[in-house]
């Protein structure tokens, strides 16, 4: 026999409204959420969270569009997005869009439909257009045309913070290497404060801002011709540790050594998993704060709040053997 | 307007049962499927797969339980495994069980309420006695005391081919280090088959197997002492990469050099994402085939066909710089 809500009301001796605020976290006194709690622990009651949520038309469920799980950064935050929606109640669709817009267009209409309550999504594709103010949308890193929630990290002072870096480790001779994206986006800014701190300090830099999408041997010759023009470079700022992995993976083919001869810095923060090394040097994203930011905005957009459009994040540098000690020039 | 599958079918000359068995991919004439495609293009026809899954009482959804999507191995199983149910019109929940049992049992609840069709679970937990026969449910690596379908690599062929890719690339003294799960589960053969292998050989051989959960102190030691009592260990076969990097982690601590020292083969095949390197050497699983063999079984079990218990597939060694030249002895 399934215990039913009333039996938790009647031993706790409070209404069944009362249980339902425990249940949601709302408003209660702490003695009598702690007889509530105690309560259902003695009947073992197992509240129906997919049921309620069909009762108040929800499905308590949130799709999450990445352009691919299998990447260490979007593992990360599939993970801390899955979490928080847990301890919330929500289970979460996984879309691997993988830049396709048709895909994010299926997601997005499925919530037209009630079929899903919104979407945290990091998307690279062009689909402004189908995002309207009243959709339960968060984006990460990117702003659209339109009134889009977005949650986003430091871009800016994580580009200063990349030549402060660098600067503070001895390097003289720097350089920025990314890729070009059309379409508007936050991560923009790295290049973009990489120059302005590099101005502000009247340091000279070189700029490798190939336009996407990227082959292998054109950033292979790329960066060859980049070194080979500017042989005093000694410290590189790339606009991702996917592109430090690579640029480290080509100069180590030319024969540099790193961090001894060129010390590079990637943004992101990416580890194969918790509690593994970082890949590289990094400006580190804060993927968990970031996570659980965009679920609490997306349930609030839920429930009818109204929320800041945008929230910015603070980044901070991680170690990952790419870079030399601070203040210390081993040359 | 939307465009209905009955005007497809008279822009076709077929009637809408034939359409019908073009979007499900049934068994129509080559000819006959190309004048529906046509018809479909021409008019811009869109299915409504969501729809028709709520009219068969389906969902077309599944869920997929994994121990951490945060992990290399289990994010390209993740991303394998939706776009084998992407292509089939199925959507995907993700839930990061982390061995957490009662999170499982809420998705095994789901599937029972029908409101989940089916679930791929790789699951490490106690969780037999809720998987009944009759609930659509295929397991990884993982087999249950009842009737639950699996798909597993070839763990024994794994196990045997450690070592004779260790001992072809001049191995004399070599070692198995694992984690002991009291849970039945496939990958038991891996050390099994390492030490028939070795004892077919005549090869004298250390097994360390560790009760889990392993700690990083704990491990450190129990390496540490492997080597110390058998300094001669001059190969490691690990149960999956992640022990690898550990286990080399604490190798290079102690000075010993990978592979020139101690060659390392781990197993799963691990890579950050699609065509990066692998992190190890190692005993790559065929993460492809086993998700979309997972999905094709989960998806016939739903339609109530009966299927093979047990689908074993083939494993391959990947060179991850952590193994020497095969058949040259460097020494």
């Amino acid at each position: 026999m399934k215990v039913t809500m009333k039996e938790v009301a009647r031993l706790a001796g409070v209404g069944v409204g009362t249980v339902s605020r425990v249940l949601n976290n709302g408003s209660v006194k702490a003695t009598t959420r702690q007889k509530v709690e105690a309560a259902i622990a003695e009947l073992g009651y197992q509240p129906d969270f997919y049921a309620r949520g069909l009762k108040t038309n929800r499905t308590q469920t949130v799709a999450l569009i990445l352009p691919s799980v299998w990447h260490p950064f979007f593992a990360e935050f599939a993970f801390r997005v899955e979490k928080s929606l847990e301890a919330r109640h929500y289970k979460m669709y996984l879309c691997d869009s993988d830049g396709n817009a048709e895909k994010e267009k299926d997601y997005i209409q499925l919530v037209a439909q009630n079929k899903v309550d919104g979407i945290i999504g990091i998307t690279y594709s062009d689909i402004d257009k189908y995002i309207s103010s009243n959709l339960p949308f968060v984006s990460i890193d990117r702003y659209f045309t339109e009134d889009v929630i977005y949650v986003t990290a430091d871009n800016s002072t994580g580009g200063r913070m990349a030549v402060s870096e660098l600067v503070a480790r001895g390097c003289k001779n720097i350089a920025y290497i990314g890729g070009y994206q059309e379409t508007p986006n936050e991560t923009k800014s790295r290049r973009k404060y990489f120059e302005i701190e590099c101005n502000e300090r009247g340091l000279s830099y070189q700029v490798l801002d190939m336009l996407e999408p990227i082959t292998w041997p054109n950033l292979v010759q790329q960066v060859q011709a980049l070194i080979r023009q500017h042989p005093t470079i000694d410290g590189i700022f790339t606009i991702n540790d996917g592109m430090a992995l690579d640029v480290i993976r080509i100069l180590r083919g030319q024969g540099y050594r790193i961090p001894e001869d060129i010390q590079v810095i990637g943004f992101d923060g990416q580890r194969i998993n918790d509690g593994a090394d970082y890949l590289v040097s990094t400006i580190a994203q804060p993927v968990k704060e970031m996570a659980e930011q965009a679920v609490a905005l997306l349930i609030a957009v839920i429930e009818g709040q109204t929320v800041p459009q945008r929230t910015v994040l603070p980044v901070h540098f991680e170690d990952g053997g790419t870079t030399r000690p601070r203040q210390i020039d081993l040359r």
